[in-house]
């Protein structure tokens, strides 16, 4: 009946051409939790970003004359990062006050086209997002289900800000096995009203709820979930959960 | 070591002039649930608006000529609730196809200020959103410690939509006992390099997590969350969750 978040501690820190699938597979057998259908496994971007070698050392980047003057023009920011971010860029949405939000990979809205810093495994590096964190997330739950016989949902989250909203909050980029948006429209409320305007995104929920565990100091890049309701859906993707920029006033 | 939501099922329907903090106390016993130090209660909105008188009988609703004009303009959207939406607007933020996203209430930005038809008490009347949500919550949690001797925090959550993603999500509106924001600036990543922008919207985070048992037709009104380490701190708002106007790219 309740909703139980546990994070999972014994993952290596992850190099590239690392097998994340069975890191984690193994990490979560160190620790004693047998998976059984139905679970959800959150898995941090960084940990996939480095297993899959999306990692840049800023020595070897050139910024053009454009990422320098960019970079400039945000009070000074690192040109080579400038350079990484547009590199990854589809279209800039906003360049600020030193923000720089981006439209990237699938169509990700987020700053600095989720290029980080932080955690990455020297000084001089940065790690880009994962090029296709639908396939990551469908590696490892076939992983899983190879190794335990379990049928898992997988999500891969990272940590982004929010229009209106003060602080950041992670969001669900890749997800296999589970529809990412709950479409509730047709169904009635407690009253037996149609509900008319409720999709949830569920997917994004669920990221967030395991960002909760994930604080940057705290080593965990992958939490399990046990207790929440899905319906198994063979195909899905994270794309769901982007808004068509047709349809999107805010961009 | 892992974090626990448990929805609380015993709530009654609720009526104007409820004790919202009693009934909440009671429905907890009732399910067996001893809270303790360090618990967190996510309260849905829904509850709070109904209990505080904040519903309004349509047929009591006399559009102004601008209200039918924006009504008409946004595809024909009733007349009444545009104009209870207009009454709840500090500012239209985007009209425009069939959707009117508003600044409501201390800045909340979203749909429909709030204003809702789901889940309310008759066909013909609508919910606003609570007056002082940070009130409410500091009254429950008063309450539960008179009533239990335990020290909780307290959100009061809303679900809304978002820019750029589909579907929507629980977010905290009203906070009492613990810091809406977990700041980590200044502190160190796992490679002791400093974390500059890590603000961590931890109250959100908390009430997207609780959204995950609310569903519109689950009649969960209430959450309770054990095994999240918060610090307790008297004097919060969950008006820190709302970037100012200022330093907002988005308006």
């Amino acid at each position: 009946m309740s909703l139980v978040f546990t994070p999972i501690q014994g993952l290596p820190l992850v190099q590239p051409g690392d097998p994340l699938p069975e890191l984690i597979v193994h990490a979560l057998a160190a620790q004693g939790l047998s998976l059984t259908d139905g679970d959800i496994l959150v898995v941090c971007q960084k940990v996939v970003s480095k297993s899959e070698g999306r990692v840049v050392e800023l020595r070897r980047v050139d910024p053009t004359p454009a990422s320098r003057n960019l970079a400039l023009a945000l009070g000074g920011k690192d040109p080579r990062l400038v350079e990484l971010v547009l590199r990854e860029t589809n279209r800039i949405v906003r360049a600020q006050r030193g923000v720089l939000i981006v439209e990237t990979g699938p169509g990700w809205i987020c700053a600095n086209a989720g290029v980080d810093e932080s955690n990455s495994p020297s000084p001089d590096t940065a790690v880009l997002l994962p090029l296709d964190p639908d396939l990551t997330a469908q590696r490892i739950s076939t992983t899983v289900r190879q190794k335990t016989g379990a049928e898992v949902a997988v999500i891969i989250s990272d940590t982004w800000g929010r229009p209106w909203r003060n602080g950041l909050v992670d969001f669900a980029l890749g997800v296999a096995g589970m529809e990412p948006l709950l479409d509730c429209r047709g169904k009635a409320d407690l009253n037996n009203r149609e509900l008319h305007h409720t999709v949830f995104a569920q997917a994004d929920a669920l990221a967030a709820a395991a960002g909760l565990l994930m604080q940057k100091d705290a080593g965990v890049a992958v939490v399990h979930v046990r207790g929440y309701r899905w319906q198994s859906s063979p195909h899905v993707s994270g794309r769901a959960l982007i808004r068509p920029a047709t349809e999107d006033l805010f961009r």
